[in-house]
């Protein structure tokens, strides 16, 4: 890295990109311009510091890669937005193979592709570990930001995308296990680099617009407009709009928590709906509690929602429980003790641990 | 840190904010989410990494959060676009004194207040030294960006802003002289807190935008139509859009050298044009080279762009140099040895230094 020298990095992780669409100006001047055809752009930030969330020994560059985009993409979704573009600050040692460097933005444009955009800028500094800092940007196309704070009592609780696999993964690396049968090496994948079923989670949103009676395009100032107008009418499509949305970042809990919170409702979801016998075959042989991963483990970024409960829910959603009056989250009627989720600043400084928006 | 968690930090961080305009959702969901009236928006980002760009002995929290904020507000100005919103991640040791942060967050806010937006979100996570990621947003109101690549041969070579003068408060530091007399106390205040003139640049590019004739408000695809309108016609204001524009973020001759790249064209400036006898004074106590600081200090954040000759200049704009035939930069007609600018990962890692876009 130090021999190569700033400018010349910058020219190598850019050569032969190609920005998607909506990236107007890329890498090269004082900032890029991207489309905002809506009128208005989502906006959402994390950071990743080595060895705080992620290690090199664990995850290969290119997973890493992956994975900081991934993060971003499904905040972005779990927003109802389509990914256009990112942006990505990367801190690293002046001694940092430029190896790891091209695996890292190899794995990040690949991720970004996979999500819908490209990347569009960014920042290369030194600094004592690699820090990755991605700003991720979507389109809501006309359509009211799925928020945290739309659940109302009676809604039905469903997720999108597996849940545990990418704790049961940590697991088996922070046990030395890093093979095993086809279920561990699924795990250790799953953690590796986290699939969010970006796509199906959009498909169901567009469709549920589209099918919307109110169908009113103006992006004026429709925050929220779009969503109350959802709740009320019978579209044409049978699938509704989620009246609220995250995606699992911190777990399951602590997630359902935020909408519960947000939302003023109280939520409980069934045990037995979450049931994995696979991730429970996983469990029994590293002498874990797959409930504990399931309830718990963030990394996944899968999604989790609410629904009319007078309405079909979209296809690959699974219903998990339901919105009551009141407020927090219990399991089969039950407050489950210490599994408030992941926080910074608390807790062991384990690496790869999920984190908080 | 530690002790108030994550989550309680986040409440303080927000608490009692009020956001721009602009902002449409802020913090406390998946993603924020922003207005982009042009149908675009212009976007830049920067990492600072504690003892590499900054140290905690040498400012206080409130002026390194200033200084973060106002050198991506530079570049989105750079473009000729209004700073709207800022997105922020922090990583920061779990044993950092909560007064640290809320120095950086008021001196954040205080700072997108001056240039026009407010912090529509963030992330903080813990990491072994503070390390802040900036992104920041801007509106262009239906211009076309200003890029680096539009100077032209005969065009004049301009500044708004001082230079040298937070390269003159970084050598006080370095020499070890923290007060002084008035002109030291200055350079301290200019290395300290940069004031990007912002508003002078933004008036500029809005006036001549307003003058011209083609008065084309369509903001589809116009990445360049109305700069290239804006070289042929005169329209009814005196003052002229810039061909090029760049913020001095990596020294003046580094700076241009990038306008010269993009352009394809050759800049010569002349040294008389640029002295200041306060920094010279200054330079003397020190036993320093203000000419030096001037050609190669970037922390200023002030601005350099290019005019068509036949043109005024708008106010707050120097008149320093020429746009020739050929390429590279030239002082009096002369190449000037070891200007090159400020590379991430070669030379001194000294503190506090400029970084590259």
């Amino acid at each position: 890295m130090r021999e190569l020298g700033e400018f010349a990095l910058i020219e190598r992780i850019n050569a032969g990109r190609v920005q998607a669409p909506g990236v107007l100006l890329g890498p090269g001047d004082d900032a890029a311009v991207v489309a905002a055809p809506d009128g208005r752009f989502v906006v959402t930030t994390d950071m990743l510091v080595q060895d705080r969330h992620f290690r090199l020994d664990w995850s290969d560059p290119r997973d890493i890669g992956r994975k900081a985009i991934a993060q971003n993409a499904a905040d972005i979704v779990a927003m109802g937005a389509v990914p256009t573009a990112f942006v990505v600050a990367l801190g690293c040692p002046a001694d940092t193979p430029v190896e790891v460097i091209d695996g890292l933005t190899d794995g990040m444009w690949a991720e970004a592709g996979r999500a819908g955009g490209s990347i569009a800028g960014g920042d290369v500094v030194r600094s004592p570990q690699l820090v990755i800092s991605v700003t991720a940007f979507g389109d809501l196309d006309g359509r009211a930001p799925i928020t945290r704070a739309g659940a109302r009592v009676g809604d039905t609780v469903a997720v999108a995308g597996r849940l545990g696999w990418s704790a049961a993964g940590l697991a088996a690396l922070a046990a030395g296990v890093d093979r095993g049968d086809e279920l561990v090496a699924e795990a250790l994948a799953a953690h590796r680099v986290p699939r969010p079923p970006y796509a199906a989670v959009l498909a169901a949103i567009i469709d549920a617009a589209a099918g919307q009676v109110d169908s009113d395009t103006s992006a004026a100032g429709v925050l929220g407009s779009r969503q109350s107008a959802a709740a009320g009418t019978v579209g044409s499509s049978a699938a509704a709009m989620p009246t609220s949305l995250t995606d699992i970042s911190d777990g399951l809990l602590a997630d359902l928590g935020h909408i519960a919170e947000a939302s003023a409702v109280a939520i409980d979801i069934g045990s037995t709906a979450l049931r994995d016998p696979e991730l429970e075959a996983i469990a029994r042989r590293l002498d874990a509690d797959a409930t504990h991963w399931i309830l718990t483990g963030g990394e996944d970024h899968a999604f989790v929602g609410t629904w009319s409960a007078q309405r079909e829910l979209p296809p690959g959603w699974t219903p998990i429980g339901r919105v009551l009056a009141g407020h927090g989250v219990t399991v089969d009627g039950a407050r489950r003790p210490g599994s408030g989720g992941w926080e910074s600043f608390s807790g062991v400084d384990s690496a790869s641990e999920p984190e908080p928006r």
